[in-house]
């Protein structure tokens, strides 16, 4: 049975061992065959072939529910579920998406596409099985570098409390997306490597040749387990959540696999299988990958490896146009310092990295304890800059509001991928970011229209002192680096005249700017073309002259509507409603009654508003 | 030296242990007797008071940074650094601040108010400390509720991976806010209680009469370490964390707590000192409490332990009107299932819990798992409501829109203390929840203008399988059952006509619609009173009629004003502005390019709109 056959899981349920590692291989050609014409998450979907190829044979899907962290490494999952015809789609719009999508079938329960969220979802789902009295198994699939994430231990805790049965697969692959060193995955990578894994391998073996028992088994493991505790100088991570453990498993062993997570099917409460996978497994570019740049693809030449995109002549990523300003900025001034969130090549901050190791940190998929941190170094004299995807920095809201704007303190913040993203979708999309930070006190919001300002905005930033956003979209800009930085005056725009009668005013931000005027040019329309480069604070001397000329106003956002840069011109044009609310500050401590008569919002100002108001109209 | 005498930490430095413990009797007085008059946080605060006093005997602060997790256990800490004559101030306006608070002291070198956050502080400077070649020590003193929390244990992760020198004390009096039966509580109880923790005190107080020599008390505990570590069944959570650790030292002893401190001093690289406090210690109501009651207190009698403030007759805290509600409706429906993130008495949700044991869950200080958790449940079949205060509902933003929202789950989220909460300040201010989930789309965001509404919109938030919030604030408000449920379709607002020739309109909200129709009604002026009891979606059909009165408008906003309901109504009023952006809805995977034409944000879209713009005006 090849590929194409596969309409569901049923189709592997009899089938042996042997077949099914001729599965796997077909599994695997055809991952690298149709991703290197597509696109798509390689090397984490080559690493899991026969892991979910076990899980398939061992559980029944859809009642079992497999829940993929993150979700980017279901590809087989989505082969094994019938949707292998669907894969020249991939990620395109209307097409199949790169993630678990509920929408596209019955086998995908839960949707993901940030990291770090399974666990609390399987527990969610356990509570609601045993509160219904159902009977089904819940079996999240999470990596290492999802794993070291405070949300799955938090989720970790909880299960260990609440010791409900879940069977947890640990895709320990030593990588995320990223090498990661922490601290934990060295206690994992100690595991790994220790003389048990090799000691257990050949006992696992051993006893599958004995007995077909999978309770047996479990009882051997649980004896290894007994004997790794004894043994080992530090003990895994997860005793500590009291979840029982069995592992480490060879990722790429269907027998032991399947033997293994039948075992699992049988004991109670929670469980961690601890399986180690080869990330790119049978792709060797990808396996000899040490900073995951075949973690997510571009369509490639299967051969040579090669990237089948052609990199635009003179043009730098916007992460590579912001992240060379940053070194060159970082040369002079020492206390420039670099922090990502497991995202350094994503981020291009690996030159940053090599050029100034100490002074570059990479905590881990963590994107609030790095602004928290960040803060913290502000506030003890360094100048951070962190940088996050606009989409991931949703994590980090709560931080950003309570540690970093309201302490006032001066971190640059990179927010990389904003604006639509594309092929990842929905849970990628960075357009939320100015409605977020838009009405958080003390925080200036800026992007470039180009890579010159660009460059003047990393620069003015680090001057400022103030917390400073600067975003910037996916995709590729014309780069030549500055002859010497400008300061940019926080809450300027710029506004360009096309032709001598302007009939219009555009107002844009970003890379459309220039967009706008080269069509207005070209099609000889006279406009007015403002570069609206700060959604926060906005230019209201700008607005001000802007307004006096009657024209037209065309405000082309490039993000969510709601609450963005045209709300902002809204607000501050307002002179139709008489509005109380606070006003954009933090409001210190007080009794409920003095605040709102120090911050004008109680009965007796609205009604002095109101007397007011019927007095000038009479 | 009496409380008031103490102006700086100085003036402890040469006090014998006997003066010191004497000033901890006075201090305890003193906090007893300051926080019955002004309201305030007792219990934390009474259990740290030879803790704080050990850490300025032994560190030098300013110099060195005492990093207090959340910060109201800082009382102490404030008297030793000379501001007790303030104390009579405490919380209120332009008063000593609750908090650790910059502006009052430089003993105070960070702020919070929201937990987990000083350990990822701690780090920060520590990096910022050892790249600026300094020299000073970093102390966050952190409790266990805190600790369990995911940010804290990213911080754990990364303090462990860099081993940079902080000295961490673990505050442990196992309790956080209410009782907390998390697994690693669990562990840590286990740990306090197991025999060689007697074993330890003995052998610490032997060593401190042989020895007055802080590294040879070091090297004492460290084989006491290792011979915990031999006999222990579950070694401490820090040692996963590659984080020497230090105790459990009685956190009333100042001889030991002294002793411990200096010894810890002298290690290198990060180190936990677990010290075991009782919460409330020398106040016996505080210290028989079990659920929390006397973690923030307002004026009481010390004699009888009795509040001081009146409640309100036939008033509820608008917390139990909404519990009251979930309660009621729960009897009927056994799929409500109630989620807490470590609040259950500050939410009151103990009598549900008391009602519907299998049905309540309490997550520990965990509000991003909490709403992914309940989305869970959601999706498989439950009716989960989780009741977060606005304030740390900051903490699940990303949770709320990429899991809840864009599943569009029907989750029910009691957004608790919405509005001013007044003396617990900046922090805590529920003020910018209307704005960050305005732009999230699928979510209703509703608030009731009174205890009948409130429970009509509980009751109707279930039938609606969307993702529902509803906000209400701190306080007390009329209370009587409803007879029947009524249920209300979101986005319906209701209005109010007070005389019969209105002058105006106030749209308002919450506590305050019924406010302004009282206040019009005697002062005998005629309006048009709106109660907005949904920001989301607003309604337009009502607006359409209230603009074709052309009365003018007052928006009577009680939160921030940006991006919120004021914002809304201009979003929908605009026909000045050419407005494109994206629309409110998620918008999936595609090509940037696809999208774009897609989502009619593109610069062809934006040219059809000014040329038809200007054949119109032609």
């Amino acid at each position: 049975m090849r590929v194409y056959d596969i309409k569901s899981p049923a189709d592997i349920k009899n089938m042996s061992i042997e077949e099914l590692n001729i599965l796997c291989e077909d599994i695997r050609k055809f991952l690298i065959d149709s991703i290197s014409k597509t696109g798509g998450h390689l090397s984490s979907n080559l690493g899991v072939v026969e892991l979910t190829v076990a899980l398939h044979y061992v559980f029944n899907a859809p009642k079992d529910k497999i829940i993929f962290d993150v979700g980017h490494q279901c590809y087989t999952h989505k082969i094994l579920t019938g949707r292998s015809p669907y894969f020249s789609t991939l990620r395109k719009k209307d097409g199949l998406s790169g993630f678990q999508k509920r929408n596209e079938s019955e086998y995908d329960c839960w949707e993901a596409g940030h990291s770090s969220t399974s666990l609390s979802a399987a527990l969610g789902f356990a509570c609601a099985r045993d509160l219904q009295k159902q009977d089904y198994e819940i079996i999240p699939v999470i990596g290492d570098g999802a794993l070291c994430s405070g949300m799955s231990m938090e989720a970790l805790n909880d299960i260990g409390t609440q010791q409900k049965k879940i069977i947890i697969i640990f895709n320990d692959n030593n990588m995320s997306i990223s090498k990661n060193h922490s601290v934990i995955e060295q206690k994992i990578t100690d595991l790994r490597t220790s003389h048990f894994y090799q000691t257990m391998k050949s006992d696992v073996k051993k006893n599958l040749k004995d007995s077909y028992l999978g309770a047996s088994l479990l009882k051997s493991m649980t004896n290894l387990r007994d004997h790794i505790r004894d043994e080992m100088i530090n003990a895994p991570l997860f005793e500590n959540f009291n979840i029982n453990y069995m592992g480490p498993v060879d990722g790429h062993d269907l027998h032991t696999l399947i033997k293994t997570f039948q075992a699992a099917k049988n004991s109670d409460g929670p469980i961690v299988i601890h399986v180690v996978t080869k990330k790119g497994k049978g792709y060797s570019y990808a396996e000899e990958d040490e900073i995951g740049k075949w973690h997510g693809v571009s369509p490639f030449d299967v051969t040579t490896g090669h990237s089948l995109m052609r990199t635009p002549k003179d043009e730098l990523t916007w992460s590579e146009i912001i992240s060379r300003t940053l070194v060159d900025l970082a040369r002079q001034d020492k206390k420039i310092v670099a922090i990502t969130p497991a995202m350094a090549n994503g981020s291009k901050l690996l030159e940053f990295q090599k050029k100034y190791p100490d002074r570059f940190f990479d905590c881990g998929i963590a994107e609030d304890h790095a602004i928290t941190m960040a803060s913290a170094m502000a506030q003890a004299g360094l100048k951070p800059f962190v940088s996050i995807y606009s989409s991931f920095l949703q994590r980090a809201y709560d931080q950003i509001n309570h540690d970093m704007a309201r302490m006032n303190l001066p971190v640059v913040v990179g927010v990389d991928r904003a604006g639509l993203v594309g092929d990842d979708g929905e849970t990628h999309q960075g357009v939320f970011d100015i409605s977020f930070l838009r009405s958080i006190p003390n925080v200036i919001l800026s992007q470039p229209k180009d890579a010159c300002e660009a460059q003047n905005l990393v620069y003015s930033a680090f001057i400022e002192k103030k917390p400073y956003f600067i975003r910037y979209p996916r995709g590729y800009e014309k780069y030549q680096k500055v002859k010497e930085y400008e300061y940019i005056k926080p809450g300027t725009w710029t506004t360009y005249t096309v032709g001598n009668n302007p009939e219009c005013i555009v107002i844009c931000y970003g890379p459309e700017v220039d967009k706008v005027i080269e069509k207005a040019t070209i099609n000889d329309i006279s406009m007015i073309v403002v570069n609206a480069r700060f959604f926060k604070p906005i230019d209201t001397e700008c607005l001000d002259k802007l307004f006096k000329t009657n024209l037209k106003i065309h405000i082309y956002e490039t993000d969510c509507k709601i609450g963005s840069l045209s709300s902002a011109i809204l607000e501050y044009h307002n002179k139709e409603f008489d509005i109380l609310g606070i006003e954009d500050h933090f409001v210190p401590q007080g009794s409920i009654r003095s605040l709102r008569i120090e911050e004008n919002i109680h009965i007796n100002a609205l009604f002095e508003h109101i007397s007011e108001d019927s007095n000038e109209t009479r």
